[in-house]
């Protein structure tokens, strides 16, 4: 009655990982995931992290170690609708609607896997990507909204949107965003990484009911940037600086210049464009 | 430095729950409420419910106690948008908006609270609602969506719609529900409780992306009624009962004749009617 005595495989049985055998295929798949429960996108030992979560249970499946590439590592707390992920799986190991259906039945509802691609092999989902766009949800009223407490920052006092728009403008192009970006962690005795980005859209929606919604779109982020410019845009909203500033803000090329961080839960990676 | 040296009352010292004193005003709230933490509506010792947390928090603001009545007695883990609830308030102690900012501080967000009004003693937010319009969402499709999981059932075989569209028309008018009703508990040796109910509006609305919506309003529910009638309607997109049996499955008076009972995750009390 021992497991021991079981000798045939499981689903769960997964007594090592081994290296992929035979020829390979590069898998790409689109994730939705709530990010309220995890302590980010990039895998983490010891905490629950979405891409932790996907290569245990995509490992599970094809038995044998996978190595995931993402479109953008989405901070603890953050959401996304449109991630994009890679992954090499071993092609006889390989059925991706079975793996599709499989990974939604471990790993949901919570993360959600659609869009299964075998695609060449030189895609990656990091570094084929020509844009990404974020979505960021400002609940704007005294009231809560029980249904929109996990995905929107609620501000209670009224903003001025059209403010808000203005600074908008002084976004667009190609822009050094030091000021509106966590300074990347030293690594070597190399330059700093540039934190030159390109805006291509940033424009805010208004829902109705209170409901405020940041659209902005470039050619990648640096981290904590979406949330340093919507925190700032609602500084500008509320009064507390002028949309006149945030270009002065952007030249200034220090963190310090720029207007508070919103809170991640009102984020989220809505698409990611290769072209 | 012990808590007993302060006399004077803060929100959260309550020693005891007086009666009201002097005129009172009835006053009519509308409560939206995200269900899945809670043990229904309806006050029960010992467990989470709405109006446990609602009265518990009134009655800190009010320094009375006080007995809410509601429009619709949600069952645990069904949601609501547009509950009402009315209840009697020392005039001397109410102040409208201010006790909705505090009971949203109190309750928010999972529970918040708008329009306050002071109505007519004769106002009963059971007994006046002429209607009452519930909402139940549908993910029918095989991927899960992790922004709707709290909220919506997820059916991953196709539906067929018309077949459901279909099945509505023999809810429209007054009939006993008994066979899509939960049997009252007995209570006394009076006559059972009537499940006649008259169902104005009954309509499926797809929404994209897999996401249906069934409507439904009448001049009131029985427990259970609109579950049994939405699993029912599932069973027959998914083949396995037919459109045309609807009726006799009415006419059958018999819990036995229905389908299935459909989540209560999915449910929502939509709002209230009064005329």
């Amino acid at each position: 009655m021992g497991a021991t005595q079981h000798t045939e495989m499981t689903l769960f049985d997964v007594p090592e990982r081994a290296v992929p055998e035979g020829p390979l295929v590069r898998v790409r798949l689109t994730v939705a995931y709530d990010g309220t429960d995890f302590h980010g996108f990039a895998a983490n030992p010891g905490v629950r992290t979405v891409a932790g979560t996907l290569a245990e249970a995509i490992e599970r499946i094809l038995r044998h170690q996978i190595q995931i590439v993402c479109a953008g590592r989405t901070d603890k707390g953050v959401h996304a609708q449109g991630q994009v992920i890679s992954f090499d799986a071993a092609q006889s190991r390989l059925d991706p609607v079975a793996l599709v259906r499989a990974l939604n039945m471990l790993c949901g509802p919570t993360i959600a896997v659609r869009d299964p691609l075998i695609v060449s092999p030189e895609f990656d989902a990091r570094h084929s990507a020509r844009a990404r766009r974020y979505r960021y949800t400002v609940l704007n009223r005294p009231e809560p909204d029980p249904f929109l407490a996990r995905i929107a920052w609620q501000v209670k006092s009224p903003l001025e949107l059209s403010a808000m728009r203005l600074a908008c403008d002084p976004l667009y192009g190609e822009h050094d965003f030091a000021s509106f970006c966590r300074r990347p962690k030293g690594g070597g005795d190399g330059p700093p990484p540039s934190l030159v980005r390109r805006v291509i859209d940033a424009r805010w929606h208004d829902l109705g009911d209170g409901r405020l919604r940041f659209d902005i779109a470039a050619s990648s982020f640096c981290q904590q940037m979406v949330r340093s410019i919507v925190g700032t845009m609602i500084d500008v909203g509320s009064g507390k600086r002028r949309a006149g500033e945030v270009a002065a803000m952007i030249a200034a090329g220090d963190r310090s210049a720029a207007g508070q961080i919103a809170p991640p839960h009102g984020l989220c990676l809505w698409e990611v464009d290769y072209g």
